[in-house]
């Protein structure tokens, strides 16, 4: 589905931070873009509509306010907005303390010194989660200065931070400015695995910040797979405690995923857990016996383990339990089942009664269907959509019609978001964008460059597809190295996802990203060069 | 040439650390190596023997000492040493502090107490810079515990703390241990790049301690090139207040530079300066009127310029004058001149009177190895020695016999080896290890696997081979990514360079570069994982 957005601010400004990219030198490479200063300066990602004239104000930290407009419908109570304003504050004038003697200081003619924010939403207190139906729009309504916005969003705040510049004297300054904005596609994700090598919670924090400064809204939590399973379960806390890399050092407790869930949400995140069956959960053998199928060598058991056992009906009753404490724990109205790559090379006993009560005999597919058909029945008695990754689909499986299928083979445009849609079900894509795949030189054109709807379909089926994902699979990265490789190789996604269709100029592109990239180290993330250049603060870590 | 260094330890310890790998799960991606703990623990670079016997010790933070043996020729006031000291003891312990209630605690039978350094060499002073004949060698005599360092260097202490393990009980535990070891290669470098991106300090210094945490004894440092000028240069202070990315963030100053050059020294670091000509040095001309070759679009200038202009006296006045200062800024006795990729687009203006002169008309490359033949003689009376990259041979320009050739074409095992060497001339090589050229999954295999001496040549050639250079050119890094992305990939490179030939085993490499990246990691260097795996204690950044 698309969501309409309408967002308008009333401001800003050319000439942004004119002198950043002047030094870049031309490079013998030629597929190096010109490096100038894009018109829109430094906004990422493109909002639909941009208007920037030529007059220019100033904003002084002693003087700059942003306060509730009178008409707005949140209340002093609305934290979310309350902790947005002194984030966004400190993003634009650093966390310096206001100069005493600049209180009693009469504000120029030019200066701007107020940003009205004025939410027409109903939910005054501001405690709703996003969903993927929120109306992340807003709307300016008067000149100096006021966001609209229609529901809460971070994105018109974003936005206007990103307008500010530094003149020659280094005035933070904003030029009148005209925006309508809406983003293109509503499922804007970043899939994060916490298996592979866990993620320290600081590192998770870090990248919903940066989330934010790039309009993503969904947090795609690859959690647990083979490798490890550090999400600590009240119900099961023998799955961390035996299939954890460590039982204390390296699990998520109760309260870690609460802190992941209301520090996105504050930033307009939604949080979409990923427990990924009947594959890839070598990891859940260790805490739940009986849970994995054991592969046989002859008539005897290996010692190695396949898929969930889906013929035992202890493995239902597991399931049963496990999800009803997921479906409390994330109150997102999604949760991801996978589904992906079930590995059949295990062989299985195929002389045991209880394998052939099920009639399947070696028919590994279609007991995968069985399985995963009783899984979807059972995540459904919990009030929750799932999503799943496209082989479900593609093994006919019967899947609810609010299903979200996700698209991950064959790389740029394919055959499959053909079908998916051609059946009916929304989906989304992340075959382009596995971001873990590196190589040498500037792979974000290469994610910019993909159109999502590149695939033969009526228009009907085109808006099935609510966006796409960017996918950092985790086998070779993990705190040390997360951040700069996610960003801002991601950021050329989230343009694709928000900006319009035809916002496909590689050259305007570098240079408002290479701006933008700067931005996001200014604010303390190690986001890396997309090419030769500088950025005027860089980064202070190693 | 090959230095020959004679180090033993006796000392330390198998079951090194186990259970830290015990938790990694066999891939389905078959080149995964096994994951065990390798019967050298942790050791990287590889000494050439290493026996390590059963019998282990304890150490506590409380009563363990590195002192001076008292037949050590190195006194109290070698500041180097006790620097170094500190800084293992820090490895070793963390820099927590001593518990007041252990001094007076009996030490138990088991226990090593004392490690004892014994210089030999006759610099009792330290105040040596490392050279490329410096002796890396230690020796031990006795027991318990004693290392003897032919000449000051780092690697003994490496090793040492590169022994110690913690027990079941979290106990530093160490094994009795003999260890005879040398490097393989004497010149052991890192090139980079602070050019295409400004690296500040921090990010050069902690990669130096990273070398030597490798035993690295060479920083090639690529100072400068086209893209900016960050060396401060007393005697042309334009060139950098011109040509940096800015004239006072983005600079080196003398202060800077002599910091680097010290904490190399303390490190038994060397460091090369590379001022690279006559290509590469489009920042040059920006501080430097009449430098750089005029471009001519027919008989007009074009307002662009080409490589360093050669037919001009004031050409060799300036490089004269600024060599010099190079010479007194950088103690060691190399300098590299560069020489490479000579752009030959830029048409100079063939009928004025000053080309014609030279006759060289339009023979670009004639001219070219004019300049070079007078830039080696100027910096021959600054008497120091060059290296040169390999176009500089191959175009037939004069070197002196002491010239060190740089390989960089040709990826792996090349003829250009087999030239250099047949020519007389003592070489390093890079061709296979440019550290930039990343690509997907485990490419540390890649650089391991290089064997230098691949080529064909008398035994008498292959001596001329002194080492190699991982090189990380700068187009991609600054100081958001650069330490991840360059460790432990070079640790490969390193282990190459000091390891015995016949050390090739990449399952045995795989599992004790593990735990080496887990320890620098420890140490506080966001060294990146080779695969699927956890560290006890990951990485705090982001």
């Amino acid at each position: 589905m698309s969501t309409t957005l309408k967002f308008t601010v009333l401001l800003l400004a050319l000439g942004f931070c004119r002198g950043l990219l002047d030094n870049y030198i031309d490079e013998e490479e030629t597929e190096a873009p010109d490096a100038q200063a894009s018109k829109f300066g430094s906004l990422w990602p493109l909002p639909q509509k941009v208007q920037i004239s030529e007059v220019s104000f100033k904003l002084t930290s002693s003087s700059f306010k942003i306060v509730d407009a009178k008409e707005s419908s949140a209340g002093p109570s609305c934290s979310l907005l309350q902790d947005a304003y002194r984030r966004y504050y400190e993003y634009m004038f650093g966390s310096t303390k206001k100069l005493g003697l600049s209180k009693s200081r009469r504000t120029g003619p030019s200066e701007l010194t107020e940003l009205q924010v004025w939410i027409t939403s109903p939910d005054s207190e501001c405690d709703d989660y996003p969903s993927v139906t929120s109306d992340e729009s807003c709307e300016s309504l008067l000149f100096l200065i006021l966001i609209r916005l229609i529901q809460i969003s971070m994105s018109g705040l974003e936005t206007f931070s990103q307008l500010l510049y530094e003149d020659e004297y280094g005035a933070k300054s904003v030029n009148a400015t005209t925006i309508s904005d809406f983003p293109r596609f509503a499922h804007r994700g970043i899939l994060l695995d916490s298996s592979r090598h866990f993620l320290p919670i600081k590192v998770i924090l870090a990248n919903l910040e940066t989330m934010a400064m790039n309009k993503f809204n969904v947090f795609h939590w690859h959690i647990v797979d083979d490798q490890s399973f550090p999400y600590l379960s009240r119900t099961f806390p023998q799955l961390s405690q035996q299939g954890a890399y460590h039982p204390y050092t390296h699990v998520y407790t109760p309260a870690d995923v609460k802190m992941v869930i209301e520090f996105a949400r504050l930033r307009g995140i939604r949080v979409i857990p990923e427990f990924d069956t009947p594959g890839h959960t070598q990891s859940w053998g260790k805490g739940q016996k009986d849970l994995l199928t054991p592969c046989y060598s002859g008539s005897k058991p290996s010692g190695t383990f396949g898929p969930i056992n889906p013929i035992l009906n202890t493995t239902y009753d597991f399931m049963n339990q496990f999800f009803k404490e997921i479906s409390t724990v994330f109150p997102d109205a999604y949760v991801h089942l996978g589904g992906d790559e079930v590995d059949f090379t295990c062989p299985i006993q195929t002389f045991s009664s209880s394998w052939n009560s099920t009639g399947f005999k070696q028919d590994y597919s279609k007991l995968e269907s069985f399985y995963i058909q009783r899984l979807l029945d059972i995540v459904t008695t919990t009030n929750k959509g799932y999503m799943i990754w496209q082989e479900v689909f593609d093994n006919g499986v019967k899947l609810k019609p609010d299903t979200v299928v996700h698209v991950w083979i064959g790389g740029g445009s394919n055959e499959e978001m053909e079908k998916v849609t051609a059946a009916g079900y929304t989906t989304i894509l992340s075959a382009p964008w596995y971001l873990d795949l590196i190589s040498y030189a500037q792979d974000w054109q290469k994610y910019y460059k993909v159109e999502p709807l590149n695939f033969n379909g009526t228009e009907e089926q085109k808006k099935l597809v609510i966006g796409g994902e960017a996918c950092l699979w985790g086998e070779y990265v993990d705190a040390t190295n997360l951040t700069p490789r996610l960003w801002p190789r991601a950021s050329a996604v989230a343009e694709r996802l928000w900006s319009a269709k035809d916002v496909t100029d590689i050259n305007d592109a570098f240079n408002r990203l290479s701006m933008h990239r700067c931005r996001m180290v200014e604010r303390g993330i190690p986001a890396e060069p997309l090419f030769s250049s500088y950025c005027p603060r860089e980064y202070k870590g190693i």
